[in-house]
């Protein structure tokens, strides 16, 4: 892990390049995937899951009987835990429901925004070595919310073609309509287009490999995504208050995901530097995922010593980290200055994990600086709006001239034309 | 105009193919030029402007100078229409205005949402044979609103180097920190990237041509963007209480906009059908863009015949038009089966034109289907939210358990021993 200056930082990132061209040799694939699905249907996804999971399927759907089965493997520690968090992410998302409003404008005139649950949303939940019954919840609590009507998961199968009993049951328990065996760019296209057995769907959410992430960039605009999520990143802010053993934990926590996350201390105290270095050094060493937290440390860990907090919390802004823990003496007080983080953990006792678990606010969050841009998945992600516009004759005669006058300086005279008509109807005078 | 059923309609609805893989085309050019300009600037920018507005500009940013000769140059009633739109825009966009909120939801437990405007905002605007003031009032407002610190526009010059007058006084008006003479893809891609005169943002909105739109489409992910506009529709849904005249005036408003506009009106009366085509080619000849208008109405323009109101409204969700009028009876107690709509207009009096340029509302919507999942643009769009999550100790004892618990079922143990690290800590439990 090493400390780097300000400077240093804000020098390479500036040099940083998105990696927008550089995946080509993706996307031809993918869209080869994409344009079979859309031609093939359930025969695709088929031969596909054949091919990359090397599973031959009877079915694409979970049967009742699977349900039943992984209800049975799972311990009761876990099926309580689920609900605890179940019960708080549920509690946190309901803060998020917004309501259709109408106002009177002017006599005649009304106004208003219309709030509608998208019809149907296709969840994709990875699978492979890992399961995440954590990414359901947090995936489904917020669209159930919001009252989409059919909410589906599709996720790839194991290589005996089940899936795994955790996610099976945290689906059940946040009541999804129905649990699909495909993963990869296939379960993408067939949730945007739809197949014999996938319906197509309004929107697809949830997180995936660079195969699922690329897929997701080629169907926005023909359905909605929630984003592309890039690596994910932990970002510290920490004075001389802050508990070295507490941050390195809470790096290390982050640095176990994969290679590519980013772990990042930002601090004015070159001795809490030091000590973090040492505590990380000490704790990795005693961690299951040793070799992928430090490969993801030694590549992408940094300790940027900042001058000053004015200069820490301009690196924070810059970096617009997916998670951004206060470890400060006055966290809230410090919360003003931050612009750009995707969940904000406040003191000594919210570690990443609180909140990738547990407390209620979801863990999709915007990644690799998106967070300047880009929210939480939330209850907002399920809904759309409607404008609502409702005049009266004699309001929308006191309003045509400017109406005419805008649109004749814009050339579009069959616009004034609709003001006109109405002008000249005699009969509706009366 | 042809009349077609619903059988019909919902035949060639399902075989219609979204656009996707057609334009490989446009974005090899696409790709050139922002590679381009991610790579030259400014340079890049001088030199597109040369090649495709045919222009050799001194500078990018348009003057004090000029913005003031713009001034003497647009009427007086311009002015004061504009002035009304402006607030009546600004009214209905304030009813969106979004507050951060915070909730203690047990002793100890702080959770909450903060929204934070985004930083920098580029608006693009068309230019070329028309000049639309409207769009700059629609697209800006709500930005102000949100608290976005800079708002700049893009858009190309015309041939003697100038932006059209109407466009600068509504900048004005609206209180754009700068307009920038540059058009097309380059103009995205340095609202992305930036360059050493224009500023990288965080989102682009506005609409755009076919390069425009594909720029914003392989943008999208490194910046936010809007929305990927595809053609612009209107969708009359006409019980027999409904004009004829009305209805012909509003679709044609609707197909002077260019050749693939779309102006569909859906009824389950065979009288209002043959009225409204009668009342089109009457009315259409009088227009003066009248051969715009034709070749729409020629080509997209249709009357859907329901057998009933069911399934009128059926197909109205299913088009998920951008504009959805409702010249029916009692247009109020319908609104409850509109889905999928970007503006819904209630009554006779409420024309398409009104919403374009004046009741409030926002006029960029989700054309092509997308209402099906996403809204009208609004403050919402230049806002942000980050999740806020704090915890005592003693709170974050008790969940300890359930979280190492899933923790450890993901297999991510370094999550499990964040906690245990605080756990442990034997001086912190004073």
């Amino acid at each position: 892990m090493k400390v780097i200056t300000t400077k240093e930082f804000l020098n390479n990132f500036a040099n940083q390049s998105p990696s927008e061209d550089t995946d080509r040799k993706i996307d031809q694939i993918v869209l080869e995937i994409i344009q079979q699905v859309r031609h093939s249907g359930d025969k695709a996804l088929y031969e596909y899951t054949e091919k990359f999971d090397e599973v031959q399927l009877d079915q694409l759907a979970v049967t009742e009987e699977e349900f039943r089965e992984a209800d049975k493997q799972v311990s009761d520690s876990f099926r309580q835990a689920l609900r605890e968090a179940q019960q708080n992410i549920a509690e946190f998302h309901q803060n998020q429901m917004e309501k259709s409003w109408f106002v009177n404008k002017a006599p005649g005139v009304m106004l208003g925004q219309k709030v509608t649950p998208l019809e149907k949303v296709g969840v994709y939940i990875p699978g492979g070595k890992a399961a995440y019954p954590s990414s359901v919840l947090m995936n489904v609590i917020p669209a159930r919310l919001a009252g989409v009507e059919t909410v589906v998961i599709t996720t790839p199968p194991q290589p005996d073609g089940s899936i795994n009993p955790h996610v099976l049951v945290a689906a059940k328990e946040a009541g999804v309509d129905k649990v699909y065996k495909v993963g990869g760019a296939q379960a993408v296209a067939a949730l945007a287009y739809g197949t014999e057995t996938i319906p197509k769907t309004a929107k697809i959410v949830g997180p995936g490999n660079a195969f699922v992430a690329r897929a997701k960039k080629w169907v926005y605009g023909d359905v909605a995504i929630d984003m592309i999520a890039g690596p994910s990143e932990i970002c510290i802010l920490a004075d001389d208050t802050a508990s070295p053993a507490y941050i390195a934990a809470d790096l290390l926590s982050q640095a176990e995901h994969d290679e590519d996350a980013r772990a990042i201390c930002v601090t004015t105290s070159k001795s809490m530097a030091d000590q973090v270095i040492s505590e990380v050094r000490q704790q990795a060493a005693k961690l299951e995922r040793k070799e992928i937290i430090d490969q993801s440390i030694e590549q992408h860990g940094s300790i940027i010593l900042a001058t000053n907090k004015e200069e820490a919390i301009h690196v924070v802004n810059t970096i617009a980290p997916e998670h951004l823990e206060l470890m400060m003496e006055n966290p809230q007080e410090e919360l003003q200055y931050i612009k750009n983080a995707g969940a904000i953990f406040l003191g000594a006792y919210a570690p990443e994990p609180l909140g990738d678990y547990f407390a209620g606010p979801n863990h999709t969050l915007p990644t690799s600086g998106t967070a300047a841009f880009a929210s939480p998945l939330g209850v907002y992600d399920f809904i759309k709006k409607s404008s609502i516009i409702q005049y009266s004759r004699e309001a929308l005669m006191q309003a045509a001239s400017p109406i005419q006058t805008l649109a004749e300086t814009e050339g579009l005279t069959a616009h004034s034309n609709a003001i006109q008509v109405r002008k000249d109807d005699s009969d509706a005078k009366a």
